[in-house]
């Protein structure tokens, strides 16, 4: 559809220029995508706790309603914006450039845009991130990948979270890891519990590695 | 934005036929809807099981891609279609049309429409279904409701899957009730187990009784 065209053209656009925003200021810009209950802000209030020392953390909170998720990022520590969509079904790069006026994120930091839950949509917006992170948690189903490749396509990082209910699900690992990469050779696998904090280490290791990339493409 | 609005008449005029076509035979059309990994396919293999005898049951598969679920319906006993919407987040009322030609339903049966995994689209697109009905699972948070209200307000009815989980996850069951009924006063809530069995009398019941709506409104 030639409408749906234009609309991503002027969001590329916008996309780009957040992008290069980000860069200048040598920030990781992450945008996080998954299901409605993943556990997306359950991951981002352990995240903020256990890096706080280290890195300055920042929330974009995308939600078609409700300030409630703003409000937990905030208790556990990191400025938060809450991006109310409406009806809307993903964040654009419009909403992005307008939350980082009032986000203000230092420079040298990390911003976490958790996108609306979502496993469509938010695939084909560019916000300018430096990367998606799809999260998939055991309680889904190992087939998502491959009904919704478009978003495992699009993500370099995959976070297998709530590995603490594998006892109780029928859930396939090597499967979920076998279909993610069917539809994306490339794509890193983490697994991780943001409840019991189980494999959160290596999801700050990858943070940390990345805040480097970061600071180190502002002259690239 | 008026081209929307232009896509959402086109849609709900092709959606009164259908209703019109479903009233005609007699058919209760049910259009599901959930996020990804609720358990839908779950619930509906189980429910083509356990009804096979006294009520004939079809489906209509959406998908973004893959032919997966369309397979283990029919594995379970019921004729299924396959939709796949491509990067359609949605489905629409002229692909439940194409579908319904190819799937032939007789009168006095079941349609179940399963949508594609997504709490925010479908909300928007009448397909000629007598009713919505949501699937939230324990694992996906108590706060769903709030989250995505407008799904939640077109739906008649409420699932509540997975509760064979309960022991092990933090989700408040009364919260979550209280939540569904903020947005929608008059929601109809059942707690089941797809998996275990549990409190699926309560959801055969309710289709009984639907199925006995619909013959009666033939002539309405």
């Amino acid at each position: 559809m030639e409408l749906e065209t234009r609309i991503l053209a002027k969001n590329d656009a916008l996309a780009t220029k957040n992008r290069a925003w980000f860069a200048g200021r040598e920030i990781l810009a992450l945008n996080l995508v998954s299901s409605p209950g993943s556990g997306k802000t359950t991951l981002l209030e352990r995240t903020i706790r256990d890096m706080k020392i280290t890195t300055k953390l920042y929330v974009l909170e995308g939600d078609q309603a409700t300030a409630n998720d703003g409000e937990r990022i905030r208790a556990a520590g990191a400025p938060a914006v809450q991006v109310n969509t409406g009806a809307g079904c993903h964040l654009e790069a419009d909403m992005v450039a307008r939350g980082l006026v009032e986000l203000k994120p230092e420079s040298g930091s990390i911003v976490m845009i958790e996108n609306v839950g979502n496993l469509v949509c938010p695939a084909m917006f560019d916000l300018g991130e430096s990367a998606k992170v799809v999260i998939l948690s055991v309680t889904e189903g190992e087939d998502k990948p491959l009904k919704y490749p478009h978003m495992f396509r699009a993500a370099e990082l995959m976070i297998l979270n709530k590995i603490d209910l594998l006892p109780h699900v029928d859930f396939d690992v090597s499967r979920a890891i076998a279909n993610a990469r069917e539809v994306n050779p490339d794509i890193i696998i983490l697994q991780v519990s943001a409840r019991s904090g189980e494999g959160l280490e290596t999801w700050y290791d990858w943070l940390r590695h990345e805040v480097g990339q970061a600071r180190e493409a502002a002259f690239a």
